[in-house]
């Protein structure tokens, strides 16, 4: 990943319209200049799958910032066009996602499989297990399978008259970004204010996630000890699965905050703010992982649902599955250590850090 | 448990003899008083398994601490005469742990499978799951199975001739200490310097152990990256399946560990000495979850080779034996933090123990 932060080189007495607009154009360029990588590498592949597509990822770069400043910095511009202009971001975002969601969760399964069987020096819990390789194909082929069905549906869309009315919006805001004259024309301090409502966004997110649960390790909380869901438990829960529904509903304020890490960070970026980027990217990265290993649980448990498998196999799925948890419940320890550590403006503790250990 | 230390309350200027006479006479008394209790209890419940045994935890108790002084403190006894009644008191410790045995890993194996569909306040991983109460119901079943035999076998071994051969061996010991005239007419220091090479043997096994790998939670100890173990990896590794050979092989200096504790904890007690005999009891404990753990995961994995169960019966057993061995992980990090914080004689760090948070 390159997803490092681009920080405008605004001048420091910029007007806020100045400021948007310099980081706007930008990204907008970006975005104009991984479209045409992104059809391209999605074409010129029609059978395979790339291993990573450079321009799909800084496609997916530029996406998520032109709609994090479009919504922070929400009271700068008109209005409908702002929310039509995130509205068609936020499907492209999960178009573009979803391919390497598969492709990481794919990732993530296969080396569980292999590290639980065999790792580079020593075996795992699994070594030797006849379920092991049973698991580990039907698992490529469920996820080679979703894969190539995304990557079909991405190519279509890229193609489509919506990518090209977005194609073109974006055209536009590479040369001119529609302002309010009013908030426009304001310090750009009037933009930190925003910014740091973000950041509150943020805070107030965190404050409800169960950080004192997860403050001590192997606490259970990937596993057991979920968030009370009394609606997913009633027979009435749905489609998915009773425990996949509360699990879904457990991790759900964390995938929350995971966009509102998001959201804080492209807005220190749209401001020039470096203080405390470092520290939301960190968070970024572990909520990242958090995201991805419960997705992947809940891809170990659909598969362990295939019809016709051997009992090893669907073992060793469940092994996967637990151990995937175990990854939730890891990264929220994580966060729950790192979080502490942000400058107190941004939510982090004004007292020292707690740290693991004095050696 | 109300394995609670006895303190020997002999006088400060008491021989290596009379502190050795005082302690076993002591004990052998207490198994004296255990065994027939323990045999009633045996006898009395032919068909149903008590919950608890009270008589014989007792009995356990004493073999433990009479089997521990022996090794211990052995050059204060005739040679052959020691040995004996130390594997005397091996052949019943392994008769009496063998049903308790069943008895923790069916409570820990019960409650794990119920506390991943549902704990007290919330559903768990496995709530509404198909295969919990079918994983659930087998384990019970297997394990009853288990503890019914080991039940009958130690009742019957309770009424052998070798039982009564080692009972009449108490009832001597109960009124006089075979002791070597030499080392029992020194000093109780003499005493002393014997408990520190039981714990000096403990502090060597510990060294030994992979502290650091397991001081990062979360590491994976207890799944991944363990211990290579080329010879279990071999074909010819025996009847056990290749990954709880290497299991077993990675478990062993832990619990090896377990036992150098309880010898060194009972060489203290021997001495009437109380610092530290808290920081090991702990320890005690710690390694026993270990034991513990490390057992139920083993049952898991062979409950999922039941044939003709179904693949939803053998996913849950493959997340309860993951669970369990994330139990057997965290037992490791939990030895790793109380161990430096051992008074520094017994091996623990001479600097101030590291702390997990500081508030």
């Amino acid at each position: 990943m390159t997803d490092s932060p681009t920080t405008a080189p605004a001048a420091p007495t910029a007007s806020a319209g100045e400021v948007l607009t310099g980081y706007l154009t930008r990204q907008a360029g970006v975005f104009l200049r991984a479209l045409p990588q992104a059809v391209g590498e999605a074409a010129s592949r029609p059978g395979s799958l790339p291993a990573s597509a450079a321009g799909a990822d800084d496609l997916l770069r530029a996406v998520r910032r032109i709609g994090g400043a479009l919504h922070t910095f929400g009271a700068s511009f008109e209005d409908d066009w702002a929310r039509d202009v995130r509205s068609e971001l936020r499907w492209l975002l999960d178009l573009l996602a979803t391919e390497p969601g598969y492709r990481g969760r794919s990732l993530r399964l296969l080396a569980a499989v292999d590290s639980l069987s065999d790792t580079a020096d020593a075996p795992g819990m699994l070594a030797g297990h006849a379920g092991a390789p049973k698991a580990r194909a039907l698992l490529e082929r469920q996820l080679t399978l979703s894969r190539t069905r995304a990557h079909t549906a991405l190519l279509q869309e890229l193609r489509s008259a919506r990518m090209h009315a977005l194609a073109d919006r974006m055209t536009l805001l590479a040369g001119d970004v529609p302002l309010l004259a009013g908030p426009a024309g304001r310090s750009g301090d009037d933009l930190r204010a925003a910014a740091g409502s973000a950041s509150g966004a943020l805070q107030a997110a965190v404050a409800r996630l169960p950080l004192a649960r997860a403050a001590e390790p192997y606490g259970g909380d990937g596993l057991r000890r979920l968030a009370s869901v009394p609606a997913a438990r009633s027979e009435a829960a749905g489609p998915l699965p009773v425990a996949e529904a509360v699990l879904a509903a457990d991790d759900e304020p964390w995938h929350r905050a995971r966009v509102l890490v998001k959201r804080a960070r492209y807005a220190l970026e749209v401001c020039g703010e470096s203080t405390g980027a470092d520290g939301l990217g960190e968070l970024d990265v572990i909520l990242g992982r958090h995201h991805e290993a419960a997705d992947a649980a809940v891809t170990a448990a659909a598969a362990a649902r295939t019809p016709r498998i051997t009992p090893a196999t669907a073992y060793v799925l469940g092994v996967v599955h637990a151990d995937q948890r175990l990854e939730v419940e890891a990264a929220r320890y994580a966060f729950g250590r790192r979080w502490p550590m942000l400058p107190p403006a941004l939510g982090g503790a004004v007292a020292a850090p707690p740290t693991a250990r004095t050696e």
